[in-house]
């Protein structure tokens, strides 16, 4: 495995294995990586002959009050599970070749980023989308593996594929849990003492919603209020949201028809969690 | 001369020759080819193995009082003309293979496209430097020829190549003049009658400039307040700006020092014009 911290160099390489008619699979991340993440790696690593990783704590996706600082980091840790799962280059570059001095444009998505999380962390996908249009010129894939866990960011990626000819395949691996149904998250592991119990809640709110649906529940009101009693009965915890909306428009929907993204993100003491679930109906 | 209307295909075509290690050229255009597009192709042609030009009347870089309808066009001489001038593709795509429906990503470059034209014209450099980012990802060009002749669009330009890591070299062309010294533009058509005489002193008052600065002239003001002055004496023409500017930064100077912008932008009748000027001092 070859690490590179330099955009340019690496850009340089990739192209030419590319022109060598290797495919190229990425996974970008923000590292400290977990199952979740090698799961990503696992569907990159089958669907290309070249895999590059990247960790990258992305600063332009973080609002001021949020965990920028504190976001758990391991660099060790990663380097050898990137080598385990295959890897073949690995970006980690510093802030300052992402984001040079005198640094001013930026990449925005004007719809499906307003919703949902947008909504509550202005200028979040601003910073998302703009690094993986950086990172995407950078690797140039030809695969790119995006988790499901953040189901948003997924839609807001594709979209920004499709509108800037980004010429990727765009592939979506499902979410990982733990074995007590917990989705897979880097940010799991601020969760101290109940608060990692209380967690489990956003799951089984996910879970009740399918199964009301499953049994016939046409009205998305009627799913939202069952969740939102779900968590009301959990101390410690307060709800950002509960959503029922179009998986493809990420429109508010009121009749369960369609494929339906259910999402939920929820402060759990004082850590922020998402999760969510989609439910072909 | 190939003529592609689909970005997929041209895309699909032109990684195949870059791949083959062919060195892509491009020159982006609103059609109604001057002899200052036919330099610029020269220029990429000279610096290239496969001449790419696009003609696209970006509807997304024109303020919704602005001339998008009746901008001029005229394809069939513009396809004969990129014929003589070499070019072997020819991009010529609808409005809806570049916006299609449910389009809703931009990109904006957020420092220098805010003075000069960013100022007067809100928009236009976001739809000019999303049109660019598409087309150099459809292009995929190793070297894009832009004219000097639209100053500020050249510095955004060079900016978003750099800040979203295209790898792509961004070469100037200079501004190609009539023999009367008018800076040749698509626009210049619309000049009717006397207007096209009065359009002069944009020129001369950038020649006045430059002569200030060579006698030793060394405060901005005094050579911006010549140029107004020569502006007041010509009937039927109003300055939209007059600008003394850092070229690198685009920041205004008091003194002549560096690599100085002085640009115009003004009306003359209801046709805007802008022209501008580079001295080293």
């Amino acid at each position: 495995m070859k690490i590179f911290d330099s955009p340019q160099k690496l850009q340089k390489e990739l192209f030419g294995l590319k022109c060598d008619g290797k495919k190229i699979g990425f996974v970008p991340t923000m590292g400290y990586l977990h199952d979740g993440h090698l799961s990503l790696l696992r569907i990159a690593r089958d669907k290309s002959d070249v895999l590059v990783a990247s960790i990258f704590v992305n600063p332009t996706q973080f609002g001021p009050n949020e965990d920028l600082d504190s976001y758990p980091r391991d660099f060790k840790s990663d380097e050898m599970l990137c080598e385990k799962a295959g890897v073949d280059y690995l970006f980690y570059p510093t802030n300052e070749a992402m984001y040079p001095d005198g640094y001013s444009t930026y990449v925005d998505e004007h719809v499906l980023s307003q919703v949902l999380c947008g909504r509550k962390r202005p200028g979040h996908f601003r910073g998302v989308v703009t690094v993986v249009a950086k990172l995407f010129n950078i690797v140039m894939p030809d695969v790119a593996v995006f988790g499901q866990k953040d189901a948003q960011q997924v839609r807001v990626v594709q979209q920004l594929v499709r509108d800037l000819n980004f010429p990727v395949e765009v592939i979506v691996g499902p979410i990982v849990r733990e074995v007590d149904g917990l989705a897979m998250s880097s940010r799991n592991t601020y969760l101290k003492g109940d608060d990692r119990n209380r967690a489990l809640v956003l799951n089984q709110s996910l879970l009740l919603a399918k199964s009301m649906i499953e049994s016939g529940e046409s009205n998305a009101l009627n799913v939202k209020k069952a969740m939102l009693n779900k968590f009301k009965h959990v101390s410690g915890i307060s709800v950002d949201y509960v959503e029922i909306r179009n998986y493809d428009t990420l429109d508010e929907i009121e009749l369960l028809d369609g494929i339906i993204l259910i999402a939920v993100a929820v402060m759990v003491g004082d850590v922020r969690l998402i999760d969510n679930i989609i439910v072909w109906n």
